[in-house]
């Protein structure tokens, strides 16, 4: 991101006043180890996820960490909310049917601030769209969403 | 919907503050006739969309009616503002690679104000997601926001 | 369901002189208890279900709710009989690959008195239009068989 | 098909006297020709079958060969009737999304004798299994129905 | 790509010797505008891909422009050869069935000198793997095949 | 395979001078059993994919048998050699994100001889194509990998 001379530096503008190109990190309300002691599925997920993740990164497949890259620019503040994002990743991950992709994206919304309310809505949206085969995704996600907001 | 001892409508607090059993049609800034008009793949769309709606409307199957209704209240306004559910509903549609869908809730999404930047944030979403195979849908997608926003 | 005059009740009557509009409840040969007791992965599906499915009841979704009650009235007996909507499922469920999916439609066959032929040739459709990457989920499949029909 | 000492042969016992390796051919009541003068959508899909299969058959692949073989051998009379297993070739081609798969069981059943009744039910159960996304794809399969029950 | 005492430069060593951070692009045999030449599919193909590109590229995402980046990248030659990839891309494209992507890569596959009888073989993978549902996209890729190799 | 007057037998001529209707079973430079003993993983998928597989032959389902058959047939060394077919196996396996499937296809690219660089960029086509929702999957072939060739 280049230097600005705008008095507002672009992480403090709302998302709306800032180009496609301006992307910045967004702010957690909470850590994962947050997440991870309020619940039980949450830190399986991260646990086995942070394993495995250290296997790919010990193999430094140059084309896998320009992907992962690309991955996380994907979600940073933008001309959307992070928030946002998250969401439109849970709504994606429900349709296309994956546990782990489910549980990561409804992770960061609740780190990111989203109300049990919003993340219920974007399982709404992936069920209408995905139909039944969604269904024991949703339970899932559903007890997930139990045990971080409650 | 319960009674609301609120001065103010449902319908005019912000979503945030709408319980999600709360719902509401949202406004729309622009009618279909409108970006018809505007463009020529639009209008291509939405001409043939309601002349087989009309040849199901028809066959008055009880079960898709039922459906159909799902599926209309899951993007009113509620705890997500109606806009970023058609975004939603844009992500689902390109990660599941079905043009139809695609040009329905881009078609929404701008009747309901959202600017191109957010529709191509989402698209990004719903790329990084599906993968390269999303890429011809991509390039139908921005040919419809070239029509729409130009 | 319209008043009928027709000396005998819909119920009783074939399903080709039923209308689409005429839903009933089918009639199971046996519980889900039953096949719990023969089967060991239909016990571990069925507890599983129940007690996520608690959860989800709990969130009170209303449009989660809807959503379940015209899933629910798809597969009554109409037109076309329960048994066979349900072996439609299981093939949908067996091409979109879904094991909790699979198990429930092959569950609720079984309760309403369909014979293992039946399923192996609904599972026959499912393997030839979806591919060797159906195959995973058949081995499965064929275990709970073993497991309901000896 | 081995031969059997039946005085019945194994086409005119009903199909749950049959046994799952008994396989014979269907009776069709209707030509694709007739479906062809019926339906200018049947007409436009078969003749573009025809031609492109015929390319595929000038080829001449070992395993093509196979695959259409093994494919042609599901749908035949079973431990289910051809009528069930194409209407589940529907479903399966309808929540996968293939619109030129859908036409295809939509005409065989037609052929078959399935009434419209029944071809809704069982898009029914693929529109709930398979979602929204399905709805275009839904559309065109009732355009195709309209003219060929009218 | 580290610096190598080898006297015969990395694009000039076979693909095994490479190691996998040593990327090149691959050697065509014949230009996009012969394949459009021989072939009437390739070149409405070629064409459409070519003015909606524009379109894309006009809109200047950096994200769609880093994701087409590692896009090109995957498929030069590395470890495997870059006609190995290309098919792999055709494999992937038949199996998630994407008529754009199966022209794509069947076009790119030509063009750096594979056979037709290796274009079938691949295809025969992605038919055997992805089921009847495949067919129709078969068929379509197989008029190309016809077009491109005679 | 017909008759050939061939000095040098089918079996040892280049796969590019095998005509598409020549097959011979490949030579595998490892067992089951030894990759079984290098890798807990592998050894794990092997014995559930034996114990289930056994169940579906005691069926003896004369479809699934065929299916097996034509599926069996497809990686045979032909135009194209049995390594880069079990690599396309792979990819279509990935893609398509079934981790039995793809163990299946990774340790019979192993048993052939392939490098794990060879393996890495498969899976790099698979997900470049297929997108984000792959990397769980991903991950676990990485964890497979790194127990295979250390």
């Amino acid at each position: 991101m280049s230097a600005t001379t705008s008095a507002q530096p672009a992480a403090e503008r709302p998302a709306s006043e800032r180009s496609s190109s301006e992307r910045k990190e967004p702010t957690y309300l909470f850590t994962e180890k947050h997440v991870a002691e309020k619940s039980e599925i949450a830190r399986k997920f991260l646990d086995s996820r942070e394993r495995l993740n250290a296997n790919v990164d010990k193999a430094n497949n140059f084309l896998v960490k320009r992907f992962y890259n690309v991955d996380h620019n994907t979600y940073l503040e933008g001309s959307l909310p992070a928030k946002t994002k998250e969401l439109m990743g849970l709504v994606a991950s429900t349709c296309l049917r994956c546990d782990d992709c489910i549980f990561y994206h409804a992770i960061q919304a609740y780190r990111l601030g989203v109300s049990r309310g919003e993340q219920e809505e974007s399982l709404n949206v992936a069920l209408i769209v995905g139909g039944s085969i969604v269904v024991p995704h949703l339970r899932r996600a559903y007890e997930l969403l139990e045990e971080m907001y409650s």
